[in-house]
């Protein structure tokens, strides 16, 4: 947030992938591709799902490790049977194959794997199954867990995960059902993984209402499972949550999470902020990948989306961003009718001439956006890639109407577009309010999801989204139901609508009932004619309860509230707990001595396909410094480990954030390679070396520097 | 249906296993497992799965090469995700793994593969699945394929299908939603294996409304692409139709296959008739495996379900059926009220006597369903698996009322049996129009679906079959509909409501409004007075455009019903087309001389995973016959294959059907075998060679005979 001043265009340090590239862990890193978003519309229909296939494709042309996805990878919570086939067949395409996955799981390949049966959870674990590329996700909010069968709730990412294509991680052992008052916290259990001598933690948080989330952070109820060593170790933590604040705990703070975390991935924002951007006071960055395609016609989905090459190696980490050539150019604009008649000389009571003037401005947003599709596919076509046809763009225009009276039809007005732009039924929207947002200003805000107070949204789109809400209560109030709660019933039917769950109905009578039942078992024999009676009690009797249980959870939010404002002083590194001890006797060995464990507990976690090294008790770093002097003499940048990690506590030097903006447009060729230039990456690359003593006690800073791969002296920042 | 009598204790011919292994397909055969059926039961909602992971450890103890299954692997249209998860788990779970595939692939790999993918249609040609046991399946009538995606109609077995975990064949091309008035007929293309001197080829074809199969096989437009040489294969067929008839062309006749085909296997229908039955005049047999669950408490259901090991060696073949253990036992019976009182003496018009003795019949059928458990069971662990905890049992009363005025209420009844049986709500059903069943034929008719005038059904469940039809067309006829016409709505809804299509009511809506758009288009300018006038107009137009369809539809059939009665007294050889030329040029290759193609065509089919010897022109049957002499010496039953199949036209010994019904109950312990005891087989087997001669042309006959496989002399006939 504050290194957006120095946008000087240094260049791009030496890729940290051609050093050493045995223990370079390369990740695709992308999230919320909403494959089936609009999936019906002729026009829009393929989106999602071949901008996931142009992923996929980065995958393999990238040559990753992994996959690594932040959640939303479906737009429905039951995914259309066309688009569960076309995503299966897409990673079973892309990321099977001979590939040999280099790397080594160090965790429990059985947690989370399903119950009853014999095949490990991490899908390149099975020797049935040959993987190239693993595919790792999270849930997001449109695909979370749903429902109670006999395996409990579970989600679309849930059946690609048994089928073997997708390492789902990040479950919430709770249901989420009872999010509203859970009893236990969130346990987070790593995937650890190896690759040469870096050691890489995933912490998965799959999403869960912002109010639970924000309450589990404050009650120190997130309980990571991490190794002892944890320093030693990259980690990152996904999550997929509001990070723009819509009210009161309606996100998740920047700065909540534990220091041994160095890179937090955001999924669930749409707009690309995938360079990563520290946060202040805390020793982790921040990038935020934002959605492979635009779902709403909001000003953070103009934002040029771009997936990334996220490379790991010891505690140092490199972003390259992606851009992403299948997505549609969408460019949007707010006019206010007033000043535009005033500066262009027309008269705002003058219907034709208002037509005629929006027009105009489409026109010229029409041709911005084929503009910007043209340098896309020209930049990539230099650059190897075939050429792609033309998409039809999309375009919003805003239109502020304060003090005009007539307007015209904006479907009309659409259909004069239709064959030229995406999405002719919804290029205008009128709106009357003035809303914060300036005029011009494109990035100002993000809308990550639609929402009912957005203004850009269409009266339709509005309409979609008030109607089961209200509809269903009035329609439960004027109902008066014999038996059953209104206000019950109405929760159950928003599931019904929103989650396409065709049993939560069912669910919620017969637990009501239940609950009924209970009040009748009282009475020995039961007259008929105190039937009406009883339920008219019983039923008085539920509505009660759910009042008081909601005002119970209403208490405890606020309880939480009051919390959170006495910890808002206070230092938050603890606000995340981290449940070293409940580590041991689960996935982690205990130590047998007093030595310093760090090294030795990795090097002491069971080996799966490639055996590790047994390092020697004297020198524990030796096992990973062997391999990190790799054999090719032919490059000067070449990475040294610092061997005696225990005995010098040498500062790693802050390798300094480097153009973030300029990254995006300005391709690597215009900033000279130093070197051989076919070394060059092609695209811009960011290097990032743990910001050490940013605010953070000394004692965490020294245990921070053990073991971190020191840059020899480079001209590169 | 004639060789019912001969049901004599034949001891059962020596397995065609022990004799050349190398040469033995050893097949899983079941269907209709229904996954997903009752799910959200308390008691009955595992059922159905917990069915489905025996049968698949039942292919895993008999060490079969492949799963063969008839159609509605799932309930639902849309199974539910819970169903899904499971099914794809315990397929994952039992199938994959590394036992070798011994099945060469020779028809295309490709063919129904993924559009658009590289990875074949057939999961073992996968390199990257390590599949241990293939499962095959058509489609049945629950689990069609429905929808209109960009993939076209897909079914839930596309879905396990693209996961490389089901090979789905059988699908029809044509969308099925023309299915009324189809413009092509239907094109079978086989899947075709080879193991050693065995060829088998696998003709599937998913279900179609039987009216339409009928019209197809009755206009010769079934197209069976065969190879060549089809009669040296063993042909199987499988379908997923009505075999008993519920109106005319609402069933497919038995007689009507192709000659070349040696074995009908028949979906659909729920009874167990898996021991295969010769059908009057034509050459092969049909084997009805039967459902593996019950899905209606109707006589069919009640008979013990089987699936079976079937075994196929040249043109033999071998049905060895195996009893389900996990089936919850099912017991029916009719009584009819004022016989019973007579008989017992008490007063129908008492109803407290009524009830006591119903509640006597219903804890005598208990008694009788748990013996049957316990003996199922005690048959199990002697043949040394283990004892399986009870099941609480399937109990019908179907009570005959004609003449009593008072009966008690069925739900209440049932409740004194909560716990002791597993349908307590539905046990007993009242009806009175005395139906053609007789009393006590518990095996008289099948009913393997639910229908309407079903005596069986109790009120809820003829409700829940009547509502969606009735009231959705009460409804549409009360609402006048301005713009649609209520008849093609109804028939959306329908699909919606039936196959949870959601998008049926929208297709339809936008198909209509497309053809209404048709006729405003000719209207130059609109005037708004006019707009009400044209929609009476077109509605009007639409409504007489859907009359005029179902009355071609109607003559379509009647057409072809006037065919039927044509052809019925001729020859019925020809009624399915083989379209021997069109498979030139498709998987076949052009023979390049004159010389009889049999063998030589299947040898040159490209060998897959073993590549086949390649047989020497002069004795092109060597190569087969060659392995065919196994090397297990001290087995006396060495199959011989005729070598010199040009020249001799030895006609093969008919092979006489052993005891049919006894095979179910009697283990064939009690028929001592033979040779040494340790090699007869746990169960009673059946042998059958193809009947030749039963009134077929000599022709045809000497045709088949060629290059079959010949017994030598042995007691077991």
């Amino acid at each position: 947030m504050s290194a957006d001043g120095d946008r000087a265009s240094v260049p791009p340090p030496p890729s940290i992938q051609e050093a050493s590239p045995d223990d370079n862990i390369k990740i695709l890193l992308a999230t919320d591709n909403h494959i089936g978003y609009m999936e019906r519309d002729p026009i829009r229909g393929q989106d999602s799902i071949n901008t996931f296939r142009e992923i996929l494709q980065l995958a393999v042309k990238h040559d990753v490790d992994f996959v690594l996805l932040a959640g939303d990878l479906f737009h429905e919570n039951k995914p259309s049977r066309d688009c569960l086939y076309r995503t299966i067949a897409l990673i079973r395409e892309y990321t099977m194959g001979d590939k040999p996955v280099q790397l080594e799981l160090l965790s429990d390949p059985d947690e989370g794997k399903a119950d009853g049966f014999s095949f490990p959870a991490i899908n390149y674990e099975d020797p049935n199954f040959n993987v190239g590329i693993p595919v790792f996700s999270i849930h997001g909010n449109h695909d979370d867990p749903q429902g109670a069968g006999s395996e409990g709730a579970l989600c679309a990412l849930d059946v690609l995960s048994v089928s073997g294509l997708l390492n789902y991680m990040g479950k919430i052992d709770l249901p989420i059902s009872d999010a509203e008052a859970p009893t236990t916290g969130i346990a987070v259990r790593p995937v650890l993984l190896r690759k040469g001598t870096t050691y890489l933690g995933l912490y998965g948080i799959g999403n869960v209402k912002d109010q639970r989330m924000h309450f589990e952070l404050r009650s120190n109820r997130v309980r990571m499972f991490m190794p002892r060593d944890k320093d030693n170790w990259f980690n990152i933590l996904l999550l997929h949550q509001n990070r723009v604040k819509h009210g009161p705990q309606e996100s998740v703070p920047e700065g909540m999470f534990d220091d041994s975390i160095d890179l937090v991935i955001w999924g669930h924002e749409h707009d690309c902020r995938i360079v990563p951007e520290p946060v202040a006071g805390k020793n982790y960055y921040i990038s935020q990948p934002g959605s492979s395609v635009a779902t709403s016609l909001a000003d953070g989905e103009a934002i040029e989306k771009h997936v990334a090459l996220l490379q790991i190696q010891g505690k140092e980490f490199q972003m390259t961003p992606l851009p992403l050539r299948t997505v549609r150019p969408f460019v949007i604009e707010e006019v206010i009718l007033n000043e535009a008649a005033e500066e262009e000389g027309f008269d705002v009571s003058d219907q034709m001439e208002i037509t005629k003037f929006l027009k105009k401005k489409v026109n010229a947003l029409i041709e911005q956006a084929n503009q910007l599709w043209d340098e896309r596919n020209a930049t990539a076509v230099e650059d190897g890639d075939e050429e792609l046809p033309r998409m039809l763009p999309l375009i919003r225009l805003k239109v502020e109407t304060t003090g005009v009276t007539e307007t015209s039809n904006p479907i009309r007005f659409g259909q004069e577009f239709q064959g030229r732009i995406a999405n002719p039924r919804d290029v205008l929207v009128f709106h009357r309010s003035k809303k914060a947002a300036s005029k011009g200003a494109k990035v100002a805000i993000d809308q990550p999801e639609l929402s009912i107070d957005d203004p850009n949204l269409t009266v339709s789109e509005k309409l979609a989204k008030v109607r089961v809400a209200t509809l269903v209560n009035e329609y439960l109030a004027a109902q008066e139901l014999q038996l059953l709660g209104e206000a019950g019933m109405s929760d159950a039917i928003q599931m019904f609508v929103e989650k396409d769950d065709t049993h939560a109905i069912q669910t919620h009578v017969a637990k009501a009932l239940k609950a009924l039942m209970k009040g009748v078992q009282g009475a020995e024999e039961i007259d008929e004619d105190e039937v009406e009676e009883m339920l008219v009690k019983a039923k008085e009797q539920q509505e009660k309860e759910y009042v008081e249980k909601s005002k119970e959870a209403k208490s405890t939010k606020a309880k939480g509230k009051a919390k959170a404002k006495d910890d808002e002083t206070a230092e938050s590194d603890d606000s995340m707990m981290m449940d070293i001890d409940a580590a041991v006797g689960s996935d982690f060995e205990e130590p047998d001595s007093d030595e310093p464990p760090p090294k030795k507990k990795a090097a002491a976690a069971k080996p799966k396909k490639a055996p590790a090294k047994a390092p020697t008790k004297k020198a524990p770093a030796k096992g990973r410094g062997k391999k990190a002097v790799v054999s090719e003499s032919d490059d000067d940048d070449i990475i040294e480990i610092d061997d005696d990690e225990d005995e010098e506590e040498e500062a790693p030097k802050p390798a300094k954030r480097t153009n973030r903006a300029a990254v995006l447009s300005q391709p690597a060729k215009k900033a000279p390679a130093k070197k051989k230039a076919a070394a060059a990456p092609k695209q811009s690359q960011l290097t990032f070396a743990p910001a050490a003593g940013t605010g953070r006690s000394s004692r965490a800073a020294a245990t921070k520097a053990r073991g971190k791969m020191v840059v020899p002296d480079d001209d590169s920042d």
